[in-house]
This record gives C-alpha cells, sequence and structure tokens, in this order.
C-alpha cells in the first residue's frame, strides 16, 4: 500500500499548505496565490524536503492548470472585451515586456531561445491577482478597472498566443515563415476553436441538457464540459499549441451556455479548480530549488523585476495616456497589468518541462512572478489614497 | 510533452466512456454505474486495449475511491439509521453472506486467506444502487425502502470494518486475540474518529467559517474538509485500517456541520465526486481482463453469484419477516440488499493491489458485483408491479 499511502499524504500535505497559504497570505496583505508558492518553496526540497515533484504531484498539478484555464476561459466575454482601446493597450502591453525581456535576457547573454521564453514570460498579466487587489479597494467598477481587466484579459490571449508559436519557435529555427505559419495555426485554433465550440459544442450541451438522460442524471452536461476542457487541450497540442491554450479556448466557447436541466458546470469546475489549482500553486513553488540562485543569477532577478513593472507601465500607460486617460489613470492602468501571477509561471514550467531551461532560470521567472504581485498592490493603494 | 499528452488524453477518454456509460446504462434499464464499469471492460486490455491501469489511472481511481466513500459518508445521518431493527437486519445481511462465500470458496479449494476476502466481498450492500432502484420506482418513501436503506448503511458499515479486521487477519495470522484486537482498534476508530471529528473537527470548520478569513476567501471551508477526507485515510491506514474507511468516517464526522458564509463544501465535494467516480468505475472496468476467465472459474462465478442472491435474501428477509415485515416486504428487503455494486469492487481491488487474490479471482468478484447489480432492479419491479 505504499503508493497509496503516498497518494492520501501528498494531496493532505497539499491540501493543508495551500489553506496555511491563505492565512499568510492574508497576514502580509497579498493574494492567496503568493502565500501558496511562497510555502511550496518552504516545504519543498529547497528547505524542509517535505514534497517533491513526484510524477503524482506533476499529474495533481497538471489537472489544476487545465482546469484553472478553463475557469478563466469561463469568465471571459468576448464581446465585452473586444474593444479596441483595450485592444490596443493590451497589444503594447504585450510587445513591450516581450521585447523588453528578450534584450535584457540577450544582455545578459542568455541563448536565443531562453531569451525568446524569458520575453514570453513577461507578456502575461494575472487577470485573478489584478482584479482581486481592485476589489479589495472598492475600485472594480470604475472606468480605470474596466480598461485594466479588458487590456489584461486581451494582453492573456496574446502571451498564450505567444506561447503557443515560442513552444515551436524556440526549439531553434527562428524562420520568420515558419514563425508566420504557427501565428496563423494559432489564430486559426483561437478563433475557429471558439467558433465551432460556440456553434457545434454548446449546441450538444445544451442537446444534453435537454435530453430526459439529463433530467434524471444531472450531473451529465458538468462531466461533458469537464471532458470538452480536457479534449480541447489534447486538440491544442495537435495544433503544436500548449494543452492550457485549449483549456482556456474550450472556456471561452462554453461561457455563453445556459442550461436548464442540468447541475451547474460552471460552478462545479469552480470547485475542482479551488481544489486543484491550489495543490497547483504549491507545486509551483515545490519546483522551485533556492539553492540554484548565484548571485549573478540574484542581479539579473534584480534587473529582469523591474524591466517587468516598467515595461507594462510604459508599454500600456503610454497608449493609455494617448486614449485620454489622466496621468494618474494610466499609471495605475500601467501598474495593474504589472502582476505577472500564474500565466507567467505556467509559462515558465512548461519552458522547464520541455527542457528549454533549466532550474536557476526557472526559479528567477517564479521569483519575478511572485515579485511584480507583491510590488503592485501597496503600489496601487498608495496611487488611490494620494488621489483622495 | 509525452506525459501531459497522455494525461489530457486518459481524462478525457475516461471522461467520455463515462459519459457513454450513461447512455448504456439508460439504454439497458441499469444504473449508470454498470453501463460504465462494462464500457471500461470494453476500452480496458481484455478487448480493445485503449485504457491500461498506469499509474496515473490508478491515482485517479484512488482519488475517486476516496471522495466516493467521504460523500457516502456525508448522507449518513446516524441517528435516523441507528434503530436496532436495521442494525439486526444488517448484522444478518453481513453474517449470512461472509460465512456463505467463505464456505462456498473453501468448498471450491480457495486457500483460507482467499475465501475471507471472498466472504468479506460478498457483505456489502451499494446503497446507491438500491437507493437509485426504489427511487426510479417511486418508493422511496415507503416503510420498505427505510428498511433496505437503515439495514443498508449498517451493512456497509460491518463491510467496512469487516474489510478493516480482514485486510490485517487474511495476511496469515487467523488469531482469534488478533482479530479481536483489531475489531476493537476498528471499533475505536470508528466511534473515536467519528466523535472527535463531530466534536472538535466540526467546531474548527465552524471556527474557519466565522473568520475574517473565510469571509474573503469563501472557498477555505470547501478545501478544509477535502483535506480532511484524505487526512482520515491516512490516520486509518495509521491505525490498520484500509483508506476508504477514514474517508467514509470523516465524511459521517461532518455530515452535520452548517456553515454561513463558506461556499456548501458538501456540494463541492459531489462535484468532485462525480468526475473523480466516473473515472473510478471506468477504472475497475480497465482492470477486468476477462482472458484470465476459463471453464472452472466462470462455474465459479456462477455459483458465488447465486450464493450472493441468496444469502442476502436469506440474511436479510428472515429477520426482516420476524420482525413483523409482510412475506413480500421481506423478500423485497431481502432482494434490495442483494446489489453489491462499488464496496464489494473497492475490496477486491484493494484485495488485488494488496496481492492477496490475482486477475482471475478480482474478476469474477467485479462481474459477480454487476450481476447482482443487474439482477435486482428487474426483479424488484416485478415484485411491486405484482402487487398492484
Amino acid at each position: 500500500m505504499h503508493s497509496a499511502d503516498s497518494i492520501e499524504l501528498q494531496v493532505s500535505l497539499l491540501l493543508f499548505v495551500a489553506l496555511a497559504g491563505y492565512m499568510l497570505a492574508s497576514r502580509v496583505r497579498q493574494p492567496a496565490v503568493v502565500g501558496q508558492i511562497l510555502l511550496g518553496i518552504v516545504i519543498g526540497p529547497s528547505l524542509l524536503g517535505w514534497v517533491s515533484y513526484t510524477p503524482l504531484v506533476s499529474n495533481l498539478a497538471h489537472i489544476g492548470a487545465i482546469v484553472l484555464l478553463f475557469v478563466v476561459g469561463l469568465e471571459f466575454r468576448l464581446k465585452d472585451i473586444m474593444r479596441w482601446q483595450f485592444v490596443l493597450i493590451g497589444l503594447f502591453g504585450v510587445l513591450a515586456p516581450l521585447l523588453g525581456g528578450y534584450l535584457v535576457a540577450i544582455a545578459f547573454g542568455f541563448a536565443t531561445h531562453k531569451a525568446m521564453l524569458l520575453g514570453i514570460c513577461l507578456t502575461a498579466t494575472s487577470i485573478a491577482i489584478t482584479a482581486d487587489t481592485l476589489r479589495e479597494m472598492g475600485q472594480l467598477g470604475s472606468v480605470t478597472a474596466k480598461a485594466i481587466i479588458g487590456a489584461a484579459v486581451i494582453d492573456d490571449v496574446l502571451a498564450l498566443m505567444a506561447l503557443s508559436v515560442g513552444n515551436q519557435v524556440i526549439e531553434g529555427n527562428l524562420l520568420l515563415m515558419d514563425s508566420l505559419l504557427l501565428l496563423g495555426k494559432g489564430l486559426l485554433f483561437f478563433v475557429g476553436g471558439a467558433y465551432i465550440g460556440q456553434k457545434y459544442v454548446c449546441r450538444l450541451m445544451i442537446l444534453i441538457d435537454s435530453s430526459n438522460l439529463a433530467k434524471k442524471y444531472r450531473e451529465l452536461a458538468f462531466i461533458f464540459a469537464m471532458m470538452m476542457a480536457f479534449l480541447f487541450a489534447i486538440l491544442a497540442e495537435l495544433f503544436g499549441l500548449s494543452a492550457i491554450v485549449g483549456a482556456f479556448v474550450a472556456g471561452v466557447a462554453l461561457e455563453g451556455v445556459k442550461l436548464q436541466h442540468s447541475k451547474d458546470f460552471k460552478e462545479g469546475a469552480e470547485y475542482v479548480r479551488i481544489l486543484f489549482a491550489a495543490m497547483f500553486f504549491v507545486s509551483l513553488g515545490v519546483l522551485v530549488d533556492l539553492s540554484a540562485l548565484d548571485r549573478q543569477l540574484l542581479g539579473f532577478l534584480f534587473v529582469i523585476t523591474l524591466v517587468a513593472l516598467l515595461t507594462k507601465v510604459v508599454g500600456c500607460g503610454v497608449p493609455a495616456k494617448l486614449l485620454g486617460y489622466s496621468n494618474r489613470d494610466a499609471l495605475v492602468i500601467g501598474l495593474g497589468m504589472a502582476p505577472r501571477g500564474e500565466v507567467a509561471m505556467v509559462i515558465a514550467l512548461l519552458g522547464l518541462n520541455l527542457g528549454l531551461i533549466e532550474q536557476p532560470l526557472y526559479v528567477v521567472l517564479v521569483l519575478m512572478s511572485v515579485l511584480t504581485t507583491l510590488m503592485v498592490p501597496p503600489v496601487l493603494r498608495m496611487l488611490y489614497q494620494g488621489a483622495e
């Protein structure tokens, strides 16, 4: 019963640490994710060594990442967010960090494909963390908040696409034609997947929902939706994209489905997310081996974190200012886009799994994510308080 | 990305087969579990070979079994069911199949420890399947139904305890003192676990629920409850019991908790159960290797299935008759207790994992479970229709 022993032990330990992460995060007034990652580092091999990144932990984390991106997708209302101003802010909010991260990495002597992955890691904004910070300050309804969230969403989509393309490009062949082809394939999957999903998968779900079987077994639509998340993940990989992109597109496609007889599949997905994303965040910390950090990498961490902040403030703030926002609002928008959070970590983890980057760089990227996330809430709070 | 590939593929395939299982089951007017196991056999190594029992599938199934028993525990209201009549029906409903199964197995030349496990497998009644059959016939509110469900619950508790004791006893030492000691330990864990759980764990949950942290993060109590399920599973193993017994006790302990601010942890556990128990049931079929069945085992399957039916009909029906139920009601009670369903399979799986039984006997036990489950609903329907 050794394997059984260890599965219960590992699941309950991961959940316990996730709970403790909430408490720690609340103490230091940070989002829960931050507490969970930090405690993950503590129980991981670099400090206590209670949990290591076994295949089981990796499987749980993988399910967590898929379900997380599916649920994020479910929160997207394409119509509300697809405004050209937001697209513009989001676009520059991706290009600036992509270029900035790439150039800095090259300047520090990293190989092209690593520099590329670094750039991609800097692109993503964590919607969850930004939205949560604004919610805590009672600013979720403001125009600025809408711009931030809209642009952050565009930003995440672009980051996921950059990841999809980058996935292939960073293998070595940086030919322009190939990149364009892959970008095309990525776009095709995004648009095609969302279209087919909204047109056929949703219809199928409604068909299931109105069947006699679903009236008897109200859980059918939920199982179907979760199956779709994993199926789209496979399809994304067949298109050369990353699996989480597929789960995200599945979520976007199913966002508008209204069911009558079935259990609420969104609520179900949310419960599964709560459990598995918490284990995923802890596992991200477990993967961090602090002993990999040397003096030179610490320097690089400092620079790349600074670049991560500045490229968002400039890349989003300047377009916002040009679009007519006030100085303060433009600064808030830029800063509000700075927390990298989970998406950057998912990308870094992918790079680690693919063997594109090694432990030291992975640790730098995770810490950069944590640091940008830690820095933004207090600064935003100051900006809003200064204005009152 | 090979491991990632395969995790999405396997999860979506298992969920797809689970869905198809609902459809198949509905076509042949059987509970969903039956359809899922049958299709699991189809996609398993003995027929199509699409899915094999990899460590990943095993992990998913293990999580499913833990969450399933936790949710079953959450449905137990100890007070409603602990009536002496039900205890009596349940007790004889366990003793008769235990003895019957043991004797038949010995007669067929099986070793003592295998005969013991066989007996234990015959004891469990599937509450889910019985309740579902009665619900479909609109008989859930009847006195007979209450007796069946009450006795089935007692029955399951006794079966789980027999399993816990058996787990150790079947290792070889059948000393009476040891067995009594283990029975004592089992009882201690049951009573102590449920008591400590209801007294302290519930209080802790209510404390969490009323904290400021839980008002901000409404998912805390849910994560805590799930952690407890896995923690009790570990504790059960430390007491020499099986892990699922622990999850069950955790469920019983938390049944009465009423929370005010948090998300509904019972609903959350139910959603997780839906997903993972479905994968668990399919995986039970995947484990069945039909090629292990030869002519002699088919004969044994026939006999053991007959014994499984008769010992419940006699073991529960006779006490019911003596307690004053009519002939038909006593027969309905006996038959209603006959479906073995998931608990028998969990026990058989445990025996397989522990190396106590081999593939052929495991296959016989799973098929016995499926057959008893298949036979009861039509016979019950006939009995009720004949009376109208």
